[in-house]
C-alpha cells in the first residue's frame, strides 16, 4: 500500500484525500478505543454524538457559516434535492430557475411537481451565463446551479438579487472548493460525493427565516424543519458517511499551500490547478473547451480533442498512465478532468504532461 | 487489532461481521487493484457495475427473490419509506395499517399525508399480535411491520391476505435474518443499518405489477419506477454502503452452523441465540420479558430488570464485561439486546452468563 496511487479525476463519487482513507482503514474494527466500527455504533450514543458535532463544528467554521443558518446531514442526493426543496420552499407558488446546465435544467423539471416555474435565464448553447435574468417579485425562490458538473460552468460570483426573493444554490459539485457568501445566499445544498465524502450524504444549509413552510405533502424525513429540530437525526443519518466527512473537514483545516491554510489553502491550489489545465488547453490547437473563461469550473473540466477518433486510444493510453476515470459525461462526450480538493497539484501536472506528450504523438 | 472485540447489542446501527470489517480496511486504498477506494469510484463505471450487480445476485440468491420483484438500492431509510411507500402504492386510496408497536404506528402516521389511513388492528398494551383485523376490500394495500425493533414484537409467520389487496411489511430490522414467503408480500422494505450494512441504505423489494402508479407529487428519486429503469442509477446511490452490504451477503452466503449453510444457518443460529436468551429472562425473577411468546422477535429482546434502580449499575458492568449498547429504547426504558446476524452463539451465551451473575450479586 506504499505505491504512489493513480490519479482519479472521477466526477462523483471522486478522489478523497488519501491521509483520510488511511486512518478509516486504521479505525475501522475500532473507533476511539471504543471497541466498535463507526459503522457499528448507535447514531444517539455519546460516540457517534461526538463525530457529528465535530462535523458540524468544523464545517461551519471551514465555510463561515452564520448562526443563523442551520446545517443539515440529509440523504438522497442532489436529485432528492431537486424535489425537497420546492416541497418545504415554494409554498406551491412561484419559482424562478436560471438555466446554465444540465443540473439547473432538471431542478427546473422536477420543481414544476411544485411550483410554477419560470426560466428566468437560459445558458443554451453559448457557454456563458446570460447576464439579464427575468426574475418574479413574488417568487418563492431564484434557484442557481452554482457550478454545472456536466457542462464545466461555474459562477465566480453568486449573484446579488435585489428584489426581495431568496436565492438557493445548488452547491454539489464545489461546495468546499472556496468561500460561500452567504449574505447572498437563503439555501446552499450539495451531494457530499464530490469534495467532502462517501455518495450518500447529502448536506443543507438553510437560513432559518425560511424553515417551517413545507408543503402537506412533505414527507417528514425531507422536512427541513423536522430535520433541524432533531438535530439531523430524526431518521438514522448515514452515519459513516458523516464520518468520513468530518475527516475530511480536518484535512481541509490543516492543508497549507502558498502560505494559505484551511479553506484559502484549498481555495488557491483550486485557482492553480485549474489555470494551469485551461492554458494546457488554450495552448493547443488539438484539444479545445467551450465554456467562455468568464465562468470555467475550478472544479470539471470538460475538454474534447478535435480528432474525436483518437478519443478511446487517448483513454486507454491515458489510464495506462495512471490517470483515471477521464471520459465525459455521456450527454456531453468527450473528456472530462474533475480536479476536487483532493486532487494535487502534482496529479494535474500530470495530466498537462499527458496532454503534451499524447499531442505530440497523435497530433 | 487482534484481542477479542466485545460484543455489541446495538439496535443499529449494529454490529457487522468482523471478516467484513477486516476486507473493508485491506480493500480501503485499492479495490481489486483498481487504484481507487470504492469511495472514489464513479458509480456509472465498471468497477462498481461489478459491485453493485453481484449484490443484487447474491442478495437475490439469499432471500429466493421471484424474477417478478424488483430490487431497488435507495436512500432515507425506513422514515423515508413510511412517506415513499404511500406515495408509491397508495393512488391516494385507502390504506390499512396493522399497528404491532411504536414503528407501525409512526409509519400509519405518516400515510395520513396522502391516504385513507386505517388502524386494521392495534396491540396496544397487550404482548400479542392481535387476531383479528378490519381490512378493507378497496384498500391500496395492507401495511404491516414484520418485526418492531423497539417493542421486540415479531411475526413468525407473514400474514395471508386473502382478500386481494397487497402486503406491505416493513421489514427493516429482521431483513435477511430468515426467508420471506414472496407469496404473501407485495413490497418489502428494510434499512441496511441491521442485519446489511451501514446506516444510509436502503432496500426496497417490489412486485413489477405494483410500480407505475405514484402520486404526480411522488419526487423523481424515490419513485419506485424510475429507480427500477434506472437500475438503482437514478440518482447517485450510496456505492460504498452497497459495497459493504455486498461483502455481509457473501459472508451469509458461507455462513456454516448446525450442519446448515448460508441463510439456512443465519436462521438456525438466530433461533438458537433467541432461545438461550428468552429462557433465560423467563428462569428468572430478577429480570422480565413482556411479549408473549408467540411473538416475540428473535431480533430485538427488551426486557427489564424488576428493581429499575439497578439499571445504571447493569448497564456500567455489562460494559465493564464488555457487553455495549444494551440500553433500552429511550421511549419504552429498561433494556435491549438486539441479537442480529452478525452477533455469534457466544456473545448471547455472554450475556447470558453476565445476566446470571448479576442476579447473583444484586439480586
Amino acid at each position: 500500500m506504499t505505491a504512489p496511487r493513480p490519479f482519479n479525476f472521477s466526477a462523483g463519487p471522486a478522489a478523497l484525500p488519501e491521509p483520510v482513507l488511511r486512518q478509516v482503514a486504521e479505525e475501522m474494527l475500532d473507533w476511539h478505543g471504543s471497541g466498535m466500527s463507526v459503522m457499528e455504533m448507535s447514531h444517539r450514543g455519546k460516540e457517534f454524538g461526538t463525530i457529528l458535532a465535530a462535523a458540524e463544528a468544523d464545517l461551519r467554521e471551514l465555510l463561515a457559516v452564520p448562526p443563523n443558518y442551520r446545517v443539515l446531514f440529509m440523504q438522497g442526493g442532489g436529485l432528492g434535492e431537486n424535489a425537497i426543496v420546492p416541497m418545504n420552499l415554494s409554498r406551491g407558488g412561484k419559482v424562478d430557475v436560471v438555466v446554465t446546465g444540465s443540473w439547473s435544467r432538471k431542478s427546473a423539471g422536477e420543481a414544476r411537481r411544485y411550483a410554477d416555474v419560470q426560466i428566468a435565464a437560459d445558458i443554451g448553447k453559448t457557454g456563458v451565463i446570460p447576464r439579464e435574468w427575468a426574475l418574479r417579485d413574488d417568487a418563492a425562490y431564484v434557484h442557481v446551479c452554482s457550478n454545472e458538473t456536466i457542462d464545466g460552468v461555474e459562477f465566480q460570483e453568486l449573484p446579488e438579487l435585489t428584489h426581495g426573493v431568496p436565492l438557493v444554490i445548488d452547491a454539489s459539485s464545489h461546495l468546499l472548493s472556496r468561500p460561500i457568501d452567504w449574505r447572498r445566499v437563503g439555501l446552499a445544498f450539495g451531494g457530499a460525493q464530490k469534495n467532502i465524502g462517501p455518495a450518500g450524504l447529502t448536506l443543507v444549509f438553510v437560513r432559518e427565516d425560511l424553515l417551517g413552510h413545507a408543503l402537506s405533502i412533505c414527507p417528514s424525513a425531507f422536512n427541513y424543519e423536522t430535520v433541524a429540530a432533531n438535530q439531523s437525526m430524526f431518521n438514522t443519518p448515514p452515519t459513516f458517511a458523516i464520518y468520513v466527512a468530518g475527516l475530511v473537514f480536518q484535512w481541509v483545516k490543516g492543508l497549507e499551500y502558498a502560505g494559505r491554510r484551511g479553506l484559502a489553502a484549498v481555495e488557491q491550489r483550486n485557482i492553480d490547478k485549474a489555470a494551469l489545465l485551461y492554458a494546457a488547453l488554450d495552448g493547443s490547437s488539438f484539444y479545445e473547451n467551450r465554456v467562455d473563461p468568464s465562468c470555467r469550473s475550478r472544479m470539471n473540466v470538460p475538454f474534447f480533442l478535435k480528432n474525436e477518433a483518437l478519443n478511446d486510444t487517448f483513454l486507454a493510453e491515458a489510464r495506462a498512465a495512471g490517470l483515471l476515470q477521464l471520459k465525459g459525461h455521456k450527454s456531453v462526450g468527450g473528456m472530462r478532468a474533475s480536479i476536487y480538493n483532493a486532487m494535487p497539484l502534482e496529479g494535474v501536472q500530470a495530466l498537462v504532461g499527458f496532454l503534451k506528450d499524447f499531442e505530440v504523438r497523435h497530433g
